[in-house]
């Protein structure tokens, strides 16, 4: 069973709005094991609408669509289905009386051109609309199924949820499941080096590898009859894929190296503190985009200015005179200094050079010093992330403050 | 002249990565007075890549693709679009030559698939990649041309600024122009409902509205012989625009709140400290990630513990506890704060509910004060950021830290 998503929305062809509908869906389809090979989108024209309803019912056996549920007159979505289908529009009494409580509720006067959202193909099965007027509905003709929802993304995820889930649930008998492997340090390219004949003939499960910004994923996703069976077919192959990386594993299912952290210091009732320069607040608002992240986080200096450095964080100012802001001394000295400061467990400091200006022949852009500080000793890490991403400011601040949280990610693993 | 939108990546077909690549290019294709009708997602599979190439060529004149130029087995577009067209693949010596001074730059070892990124269907315009390493490349045969980039938007976008952007405007023997009205405080709908009688049937300039997390941008772009002659047709609109919305308009081409603020700041050579605790370093991290930033910010406390809060800032027990954390008074001692810690002219303080727990009736979630202290005086603002964002976290955060900005742009016009 393969499915096909179809946006229908002039505003996604001009670029007004970014698609999260067909994103959400594929990532649903994924979960409930349902291949999905193609995505469409396609304006309000009854012409290229038609088309691409004829196309995807050519390649696939439920066509998902979004949009075009409207009440206005370019809205043509059911109309265009119904007709595919060789189907009737019927008036359906049940959605009309509940597009006219939805009116009633917000104090709102229910135009004529409303009461079209309540025709309906003949036999279709109707989705409520938990946040908004427009029905959903579902239609089966000849082993082909048209699922039609609206564009409004709260409106299609809630119908989603409640409606459309549960009824195609129904037509399956088995279960995806997935494992996320986190991995820092490594390029896709090296990855896929040291895995490509390992895993280019996988069936199931499949491993599938992902890059962004100086870090990497590798997704194990089974198929099976429920969730007994997909662990036993995930579980050797993700313990194998750990060997293999096992320097570059920062964790399984811990969606990114922050949550990592703060996972890693819940678990061992400890608490960190950040000493910035070059990341500039970046490492303590990801810390703090973790919700709880209070329990082991209270203080960050953004000590963007050296005198800052010797105010809030004591670095002694012949530190700064004899190596520089940007050293392995002064970093020791902030995170030492955050430690001691907020009485945290850990210290963790970034001082750097991010440019695009500022960098010398000794200290060129790009170069950072990661400092940690914990009761078992202090270390600090150079970092070149030099004019390897083209000098980016905002990717060495990033990719800075990354290292940052998986030095200390590997700090609490020795403690 | 109109074009189609083919995106490649099975992460994108899994839904992994929401496909902001479309909306992007659409954009971009818009503005350019270039049609565009369809846009496809499909997965790296020789087939179906190979089909979508051909049904998107037989409807369009210009096929612009995102994704596939990886260094790995499974990128396939350069190959399939090569093959489509009868054209052999060459090695590009340039390109290799560039590829091998990236990995020489970040110092990791290139592997002999990265080789396979500088091989070119023959005659191809190659696209520098700025900050990674597939080039992207433009083909012509019959009349058709394929625009290749690569997936990752960061890379994507300053490959079709620098490079697909002047290539396009070639065809074409006018010069685009275009001035940008940046907006806080108003939204997409509200904009649209003062302005849609006049933009509506705008020819030239042209006025696209764009949005995003609180905050509202209107391009004003025109078509013309020369530049004078674009300015000439640009500056009334802007103007006229300007004074509708002047209540929430804080820049003209100033690409973003933390640039208008320090440009602000440069401009009265004044400076800034920041004392967060629910934006947890969103505030810093934004002004520092301006180049030349430390001209004017040198000071942020990122406060998240209530004795953080009393320790470096000075705020008052006394204070916490009749007021709670999340206060007006609270805010504003945190500004004064952080204004007096530093010796900055102006402080600017954030505090709050981000959720999704720590709500209740009185303080529910997404309740914020931001507080802004300047030799003037101090003044303090409530922002109730739940209703709209469904209680996201991440979004409350950072429209928190937008409006923190955007009240301390206000300040320091009246200084």
């Amino acid at each position: 069973m393969n499915a096909e998503i179809l946006c229908v929305g002039t505003e996604l062809l001009l670029g007004d709005t970014v698609n999260t509908n067909a994103a959400f869906l594929a990532k649903e389809l994924a979960v409930l094991g349902i291949g999905c090979y193609y995505q469409t989108v396609v304006g309000d024209n009854p012409g290229r609408l038609k088309s691409c309803i004829e196309l995807a019912f050519s390649r696939a056996d439920i066509v998902i669509t979004t949009g075009g549920l409207g009440p206005t007159y370019d809205d043509l979505t059911k109309e265009t289905v119904a007709e595919h289908f060789g189907l009737p529009m019927e008036l359906n009494e049940e959605s009309l009386v509940k597009i006219q409580n939805f009116f009633c509720r917000i104090g709102r006067e229910m135009t004529h051109n409303n009461e079209k959202q309540a025709l309906m193909p003949r036999g279709a099965v109707v989705f409520e609309n938990g946040c908004g007027t427009a029905p959903g509905l579902a239609v089966e003709e000849n082993g082909k199924t048209a699922i039609l929802l609206p564009g409004p993304p709260r409106e299609m995820r809630l119908m989603f949820e409640t409606g459309v889930r549960p009824y195609l649930l129904k037509k399956s008998d088995r279960i995806l499941k997935s494992r996320a492997i986190h991995l820092f340090g490594i390029g896709e390219a090296k990855m896929e080096d040291m895995l490509h004949d390992k895993i280019k003939d996988m069936q199931n499960p499949t491993v599938a590898p992902y890059a962004k910004e100086g870090e990497a994923m590798l997704r194990v996703t089974a198929s099976a009859k429920n969730e007994e069976e997909a662990d036993k077919l995930i579980t050797p192959v993700v313990d194998e894929l750990c060997g293999i990386l096992s320097e570059y594993v920062y964790g399984i299912d811990v969606e990114s190296l922050q949550n990592a952290l703060v996972l890693a210091l819940l678990e061992k009732n400890m608490t960190v503190a950040t000493a910035e320069s070059c990341t500039g607040g970046i490492l303590s608002a990801r810390i703090t985009d973790i919700p709880g992240a209070s329990k082991v986080f209270g203080y960050g200096c953004c000590v963007y200015a050296n005198d800052a450095k010797v105010k809030l964080l004591g670095v002694a100012p012949d530190t700064l005179k004899a190596y520089g802001a940007v050293s392995k001394e002064t970093a020791l000295e902030m995170a030492r200094g955050a430690r001691h400061l907020s009485g945290a467990d850990i210290g963790i400091s970034t001082t750097g050079v991010a440019g695009p200006d500022g960098g010398t022949k000794e200290k060129p852009v790009g170069l950072v010093w990661v400092g940690i500080s914990c009761e078992k000793g202090d270390a600090a890490y150079e970092l070149r992330l030099s004019r390897g991403y083209s000098g980016d400011r905002g990717i060495i601040r990033n990719i800075a403050a990354s290292n940052a949280l998986c030095y200390a990610i590997k700090t609490l693993k020795t403690l």
